[in-house]
Formats: structure tokens, sequence, C-alpha cells
């Protein structure tokens, strides 16, 4: 049995769930993989642990401050981190520097947060590269909903002439919330707000940016576009008027925000804003919080795919899907 | 580049398509993996052609006499066989030889057609683990509908608690055509095989023997199930009346024809029959030809997929994404 130590920078509910479901799984991954999985060390953006035999659960409740870092991630022996810190698709976000570290030295890196990704992706493939480090990201695009997966698999050999996708979950709720209601934008968030269900400053996801940053990574990381983000027309919902979603209702047409991309003769053009589907369409349906994307591919028609897993513990199991990607390239019988 | 050897055995449409599909993939496989794929020969049940430097898609239209049978596939000196034949589970069907044969003497191959899968599946597993060769299936697995896809790649890790599947494409239109129009089963059936959109013996769709091939593939084959045909319950469409559609009508109701399978403890319970689902699930909207599945996991909740290929070309997409995934691991450099 190999031992295989891993590192989680970044401790907030998804680090945290992550930790949590990885040691959950350490007898799958003997069994699978025949690989001794030890969780070596955590941080948050300022306190830390480690243990070089391997945390338990019980212990990640208190974190000592003053360990955190990316030194401290490298000292930690740690062969693979997690990276799940908060998004800053403008400035690459404390993920950065965990995720730069990482791969310049080798270490197999999953990433999470998408900032990083948005910011840097194509430096940090490169960085990946030179070094044989595996550079994975479910986590970051869309969680549970598959969204690189089906093209690296599903559509594999297939040429994608288009994507569709209700990527944000916040907005979904909040459109469905409208459209259920009758009311507009201004008075569905200040309930959202008031319910838990909107954070406190949502302009990231009701102005688009997290679409944005979700579409660009299916984009560049699936599709081996290069898009940067000034390339993206991004609009929100923030202007939906109850006027216009009474509209809506009386013509049976259902609004979603939706990131678009349209690839042809190997130019992509993607844009995030309103779009309406008949009741009779998959993505009408498409509730609350459930994400979903529809990929047109010249061979395979239209693959659409609705995911409706409860955060934090969809997007650690997405992380954890990219761990035994990498336990499975690292760990294989040779050929 | 190195050189890769195809054979195509069973040369009805779905062959054709996946001949002609390969050849104009060509450019892609030497880019993409440095293959030099050659196709060196095609069979159907009489008849084939052989080339070993490769055979031209100009002359697949005309088959020669007695160059049919395992041997011939063996004699071509072909590395992976695609193995295309007409479905028989209860015999396993002309594709069971060819792959037995390739399997047993080591050749990777791919199985489109479920008859073999079905009838003998565990003991080609096992000829296959024995001699080192790739056995996929992703074609036979519901075509441009990823269901083992899935399993494999997004949900890698996750415990899986249920699955339901529209799975029959003839079925689905035949049920939405008796929903549209109000009528019963044999009226739907037989405006159907006029317009030849149903065969001539539609039974194997009708009664639900071909939902339940390929329910049974994905529970073995994805799943680690070990189900035979015996242990599912089928039922088909072939006794819905056209009063039990009103009634569904009038109760805003859709009927579909669904696998379902039940994981629990380690044991798995599946079944064939009607199901109804209210008109805001994504199950009623899946229409005419499409496909779908829904998988209930532990950690990722519900994912659904709806797949709308084409056929016979979605079919021919699915089967050579996996000579994409045996082009992978064949030719991966070491690590």
């Amino acid at each position: 049995m190999r031992r295989v130590n891993v590192a989680i920078a970044g401790f907030g509910g998804v680090g945290r769930a992550t930790a949590n479901l990885l040691l959950s799984r350490r007898e799958r991954y003997a069994q699978v993989y025949h690989a001794d999985v030890r969780l070596v060390a955590v941080c948050g953006s300022r306190a830390g642990l480690r243990d070089p035999e391997g945390l338990q659960a019980d212990q990640l409740t208190t974190l000592q401050e003053g360990l955190s870092g990316p030194d401290f991630i490298a000292a930690s022996g740690a062969d693979i981190l997690i990276e799940a810190g908060p998004t800053d698709f403008r400035t690459g976000g404390p993920g950065l520097a965990y995720i730069h570290s990482a791969l310049a030295s080798g270490r197999d890196t999953i990433v999470i947060s998408k900032g990083a990704l948005v910011h840097s992706g194509k430096k940090l493939c490169a960085l990946a590269q030179k070094s044989g480090a595996i550079l994975k990201l479910s986590g970051a695009a869309s969680a549970a909903l598959p969204t690189v997966d089906l093209v690296e698999h599903s559509l594999k050999g297939c040429n994608v002439l288009e994507v569709e996708g209700i990527l944000n979950a916040t907005t979904n709720y909040l459109l469905d919330a409208m459209m259920t209601r009758g009311v507009g934008f201004d008075e569905a968030l200040r309930e959202a707000q008031q319910g838990g269900f909107a954070e406190s400053d949502p302009r990231n996801d009701t102005e688009g940016w997290d679409t944005a940053c979700k579409l660009l990574i299916l984009a560049n990381f699936g599709l081996g576009a290069e898009l940067e983000m000034d390339d993206l027309i991004v609009d929100g919902i923030q202007s939906v008027t109850a006027e216009r979603i009474q509209t809506w209702r009386s013509e049976g047409l259902v609004p979603k925000l939706v990131g678009s991309l349209v690839h042809s003769d190997g130019t992509f053009r993607a844009s995030v804003g309103v779009k309406t589907y008949p009741l009779d369409d998959a993505f009408a349906n498409v509730r609350g919080k459930d994400k979903a994307i529809r990929i047109t591919s010249d061979a395979m028609g239209e693959t659409l795919a609705i995911g409706s897993g409860k955060e934090p513990l969809a997007t650690a199991a997405a992380a954890l899907k990219d761990l035994e990607y990498i336990l499975s390239a690292r760990l294989a019988p040779a050929r």
C-alpha cells in the first residue's frame, strides 16, 4: 500500500466538507487504489493544523494560529494539494499563491476556487506541464454538475459547437422565486437575503460574474479556448423588473441566467445574460438551486445534464473525484 | 507515430457509420494520440473486406462474399475489434464469438451490441482480465446518452443509490405519440410501423427487453452488480390502452417506460415498467426519440442527463470514444 499525503488550503465550508469526506473514504482509497491516503495538513488564511501521520476528523475543529501559507503546505510533506479558498477572479485570490507554489514544485493540485483559474489559467497550465504535476479542477467547474467531464469523457472525440449553462445556483433560485411570486429583482433579493439564501453582497452572483467564471473555465480547460474575462459580454439579473416577469409569465416563458458559448472555426464567443425558455424546454424546469448544461456537438447532437447536489458536500465530492483521478494516474500498474 | 489497426465486425447501419466516422477522424487520432489509425477489415455475417494498408471510405460499398467470421478478423492484423452486430440477449448473438475470440487473444474490444454483454458479461470480463485486453462498451449502454460515463467519471467515488432511465427510443416515441394524440398502444404502433418509426417485430422494444438489457449492462459494468436477466422484473408498454392514456392526460401525468435500479447494502434490485411523471419533472419532457437517466448518489444528490443524438451516428460516436480511451491507455507515455 502506497502512502499518499494530502493537504487542504482554504478551510471554510467547502474545505471542511472536503476534509471530512476524504477521511470518510480512506477505506475506499485503500481498497480501490491500494493507497493509504492521509490528510497531513489543513489551513485557512491565518490558522491551520499539521500532523505528518494524518489528522483525524475530531481534530479539525480547532486550528492553530500562524500555521498557514504556501510554505506551511510545502513543509507538510503533502503529495497533493486541494485548494478551496475564496474566489477572486480579478486578483486570483489567496488560492493563486498556493496553487502556484504547489505546481511549481511538481505537487499534483486539485483546484476548487475559480479565481486563480480565471486570472492565471494559462500560466498555471504551463507551470504544471513544466513540472509534470497534474492540475484538476472539477470542483471549480460547477461542482456536482458534470461540465468538463461531459466534454472530456462523454463527448470525447466530438466537436463541441455550442454550450448553454445555468451555472449559478443563487440567480436560479432568485429567478425561480421571482417567477413563482411575480416579483422583481429587488424584492426577491431582499427576501432571499433575509432568509439567508443570498449573500449580503450578492453582486458576484447577480451580475453574472460567477456564471462567467465557470463558463470561462469550461471553455479554456475543457475545450481549449483561450478566453480572457474581457472577451466575455456579461450581463446579470439585476435589471429584471416585476413587469418583465409578468410579461414572461403571460407568454409561458421562463427566464434563466445563462452562460452561452458558440464555437465555430476554432473561434469561441462567450456571453452571460438572461434567456427565456418555453415550459417544455428542460431548462425551464431547472428549479431552485439546481444547475444545468446543454452541449451541442457534431456527432452526438444535444447532451443535457442537470445537477442538484447539496452544498458544500457536492463540491467536496467533485474535488475528490479529481483525487481519484490522480490516484489512478499515479498508482496504476505500469502496462 | 504508432500504427493502430482496427477491424469492425457487424456491418449494418451502425457498423458503417462507425467505419465512416473513424475514417473521418484519422487526422484527429494522428494529432492527439500520434496514432496512425487504419481500418484494416470490416465484415457482416457473410461478406467483408480487408486491406492491411487500410480501407478507404469509397471501398466500403461493396463487400466480398466469404470474408467473415472471427478467424477472418484474427487474420486481419487488427489490434482493436469494434463489434457492431445485431443484439440477441438470449443467445449472445453473432457478436459473442467475435468478442470471445478477440478478448481471448488479448485484442482490445469495443462492444456496441448488447446481446453478448447480457448473456456472457461475467465470462467476457474474466477473459479480458486474463489476457490483459481492454473491454469497453459505451455504444451498448445507451449510446449518446452518458450512462456508464456518469458513474465512472462524473460520480466517481460516490455511492450510487438509485437509477431511473428512459433508455429506449422507440417506446419513448410511441408513448409520446399516444399522449399527443390520445390513442392506445395498438393504434400508435400501427401508425409508427407505417411511418417506419418502429420495427415490424417491435417486441424487443415494446415489451421492455431493450431497456432491460441497457439497465443490466449499466448495473453490471458500471456499478459492479452481478445481475442476470432472470433477476429483473420486465414489463413493457403493450398493455397501455387509450383509456389509461386519457386518465393520465386528465391528471397532468406523463407515462414513460423506465428502467429502475435500487442499490442498498450491496444488493441491486432492477425492474422495467411504465412510470408516470408530473409535467414539471424533467423526465416528463423527454420527447420523441430522446433518452434520459437520473442517478441518485450519496454525495452528489440527483444527476440527470438527457441525450438526443441522431442514430446511427450517435452510437458510432459513442463507440469511438471507447477507441480514444484505448488509444490513451495504450499510447500514453510512461510516467
